[in-house]
C-alpha cells in the first residue's frame, strides 16, 4: 500500500475490486452497482432521467506539470455535476472509463480516487461502474446521471424574448488561473484563489435544481466554453438575440489588477476565458430579481442582459453597441487566450 | 465532403451538428439527444434502467494497420451491446466519447460514424450524446442504455448450485482472428470468417433479453475477456463452483485445422482467447433442453457443463480433470496468448 493502486500488481480485476471497495455499495435508486455487466437503476416514477458526459485527457485538459491527481478527480466530477445542474437535474451516480498509461506514478491512482470519491460523496453521487484500459495517456471519461421532474427539464432551446439573463458567481477567475498556472506564478502570493478555481472548480450544482422547483425559469446552460460561446449555444438553440451588458459582467475579485498584471483584459477573460463552470439562466420578466433569486438558490446571481427576437449576440458598454467576436474554448481550433489550453 | 468530416475546419460545434444531423433525433423514451447539457429519458414504468460502458484505445484495442474505421464503429457499439444483453436487457441508445489526434484520415470519422450508426439501427439503439476532444491518440468510450422489467435483469451472482452451464454460438473464432491478423495472414484464403469475428463481432444481444422473457435464466455474462476469466468472474459473484466438459466447448467451424497451422492450441483460443462476445448463462435443472433454448433465442446454444457447491472452476476431458489455469485478456498483466491484443 507504500506505493498505492498499482494496476500492474492489481490486474484488472484486482483494480476493479480495489476501487469497488472504496466507492462502496450504492444506495437506492441503484439495485446494482460496480461487478456485473452494467449498473441497474430503478427510477422513481414522475421522473425523467437526465445523462452527460465529458471527458479529459492528459496535455489537452490537463497536465501533470500544473495540476494534482487529488484535484484533477474532483474537476473531473465537477464538470459533469455542473452539466447536470444545468438541467436541474439532482445527481443520481456516475461511471468512470479510465484510460491509464502503463507508467503511473505511485500514488496517482489513490490520489485521483479520492478526490473523485470526496466530490461523489459530497453531491451524494456514487460510483457506479465503468470500465479501465490501458492506453498511452491519460484520458479520463465520467457519465453522470441525475433525475429531473418529468418534463420540467431546463434546456437550452426553452428561453423565451423578453427574459432577463442571469448567471451565477463570478466570472474569468478559472482562465486568470490558468494563465497564472502556465506562466509559472501559480505559487504566487494571491495566485491561490484562481489556481483553485482552474484546478478544483465547484459549481453551483444545487442552483438548478433549485431554480426548477421554484418554477422561476425553463432555460439554463453552464459556462464551460465562456459566456459569449455558452450564451450563443443558448441563443441558437432558442432562436433569439440577446444583449450583454458589459459593465454588469460580475467579475472575479482581483481581476482586473492580477489580470492587467499580466497583460491580459479582464473583461476578455470574463467573457471568453471558460471553465468558471457557473450557471447562466434565462428568467421571465415576472419572476423575482436578481437579490431574491441569489437568496434562494445560495449563490450570488447577476442580471448582465435580456433575451430579444432576433439572432444576434450584441454588446453594449453603457448603453453603447461594442464589436466584440464570440469567442471560446473549441477543442479543434485556435481560439484566442483559451486554445492553449 | 471529399475529405469528410475534418474537425479542425468545422470546429468543435460544426463537428457535433454533423455528428447530429447524422444520428437523427431519437424516438421516445428520449425526450432530448445530442444539443444540450445532457440528454433527457423518460423510463417506461415497471422497467429498470441498464447502464454500460467500454472504452476501446488505439494500440491496445485496436490498430489502424489491421482494422478499418467502419469496422472499428461497429465494434465500439457491438461490444456494448452484447453487455446490455448479458443482463437482458433491451437497447435504448447510447452516448459517445470521442478522443481524437489532431491528425485524421480523410473519411476515417465518417466510416466510423457509418459504421457506429449502422449497428445502432439495427439495434434501434440511437446516439443520444457525447462528447469530442483533441488527444494524443483515439479512445473511443461508449456509454449504452437498456431497460429489464423491474428486479428480472440477469446478474452475475444470481447462478445457482446445480444450474447448467451453456453458451450462445461457437468460441476461439476472434482469437484466431486476431493472430491471423498480427501474423500477416489476414488476407489469405479462408481467414476471412475468422478476422470479420475479430473485427466486426454480431453479437446475439437478443438471446439475453429472449431469456428473461421466457424466464428460463436468472444469471449471465458475456464472453470478453475469454470463457475461463468469464466463467470466473461468475463464479465468484454467485460463489459457486463449476464443472466445465472440455469436450462439449462449441469450437468455432475450422478452429482446429487453422489453429494447428499457426502452431496454436484450438482448444486454448476457445477457453482463454477472448472477444467472442457470446452469451454464457447459467439454465436451472428445470429449464429446457440447449436445443429448445435455441430455437427459442434464435441461435446456437451448447450446454457445457454444471454449477456446484464450491469455489473451484475444474476442467474435465472425458470425466477426467485436467489441469488448465484461468487465463484472458487483463489489461494491466501480462497474459499468454491474449496479452499482445
Amino acid at each position: 500500500m507504500a506505493r498505492g493502486l498499482d494496476p500492474r500488481a492489481l490486474g484488472e480485476q484486482g483494480l476493479i475490486e480495489a476501487i469497488r471497495r472504496r466507492a462502496g455499495t450504492p444506495a437506492a435508486p441503484w439495485r446494482l452497482g460496480i461487478g456485473d455487466d452494467a449498473a441497474i437503476l430503478r427510477p422513481r416514477s414522475g421522473y425523467e432521467l437526465v445523462a452527460t458526459t465529458d471527458t479529459l485527457a492528459e496535455a489537452v485538459h490537463f497536465r501533470w506539470s500544473t495540476t494534482d491527481a487529488r484535484s484533477l478527480g474532483q474537476k473531473a466530477l465537477a464538470v459533469n455535476l455542473s452539466d447536470l445542474g444545468a438541467m436541474g437535474a439532482r445527481p443520481l451516480g456516475f461511471l468512470l472509463n479510465l484510460a491509464l498509461p502503463n507508467e503511473l506514478r505511485p500514488g496517482c491512482l489513490d490520489a485521483l480516487l479520492r478526490g473523485l470519491l470526496e466530490r461523489a460523496r459530497e453531491a451524494r453521487c456514487p460510483l457506479v461502474g465503468g470500465d479501465t484500459v490501458a492506453a498511452r495517456a491519460w484520458v479520463i471519461t465520467i457519465t453522470a446521471f441525475g433525475e429531473v421532474p418529468r418534463g420540467r427539464a431546463l434546456r437550452r432551446d426553452a428561453a423565451r424574448a423578453g427574459d432577463r439573463l442571469m448567471v451565477t458567481g463570478a466570472l474569468g477567475g478559472a482562465a486568470l488561473g490558468l494563465a497564472l498556472l502556465e506562466r509559472g506564478f501559480g505559487a504566487t502570493p494571491g495566485a491561490r484563489p484562481y489556481v483553485r478555481r482552474q484546478l478544483r472548480p465547484r459549481p453551483p450544482w444545487k442552483a438548478g435544481p433549485r431554480l426548477l422547483r421554484r418554477g422561476w425559469s425553463r432555460a439554463a446552460i453552464d459556462i464551460s466554453d465562456g459566456l459569449s460561446r455558452d450564451l450563443a449555444h443558448l441563443l441558437r438553440a432558442s432562436a433569439l438575440a440577446a444583449d450583454v451588458h458589459l459593465e454588469r459582467l460580475p467579475l472575479a475579485r482581483g481581476l482586473r489588477a492580477h489580470a492587467r498584471r499580466l497583460g491580459l483584459d479582464p473583461e476578455e477573460l470574463a467573457l471568453h476565458g471558460g471553465e468558471d463552470y457557473e450557471l447562466l439562466f434565462a428568467l421571465p420578466p415576472d419572476a423575482p430579481s436578481a437579490a431574491v433569486c441569489a437568496r434562494r438558490l445560495g449563490c450570488r446571481v447577476t442580471e448582465f442582459g435580456c433575451l430579444r427576437p432576433g439572432r444576434t449576440l450584441r454588446f453594449l458598454r453603457n448603453g453603447r453597441p461594442v464589436p466584440i467576436e464570440i469567442r471560446g474554448f473549441d477543442h479543434f481550433k485556435a481560439f484566442s487566450d483559451s486554445s492553449d489550453k
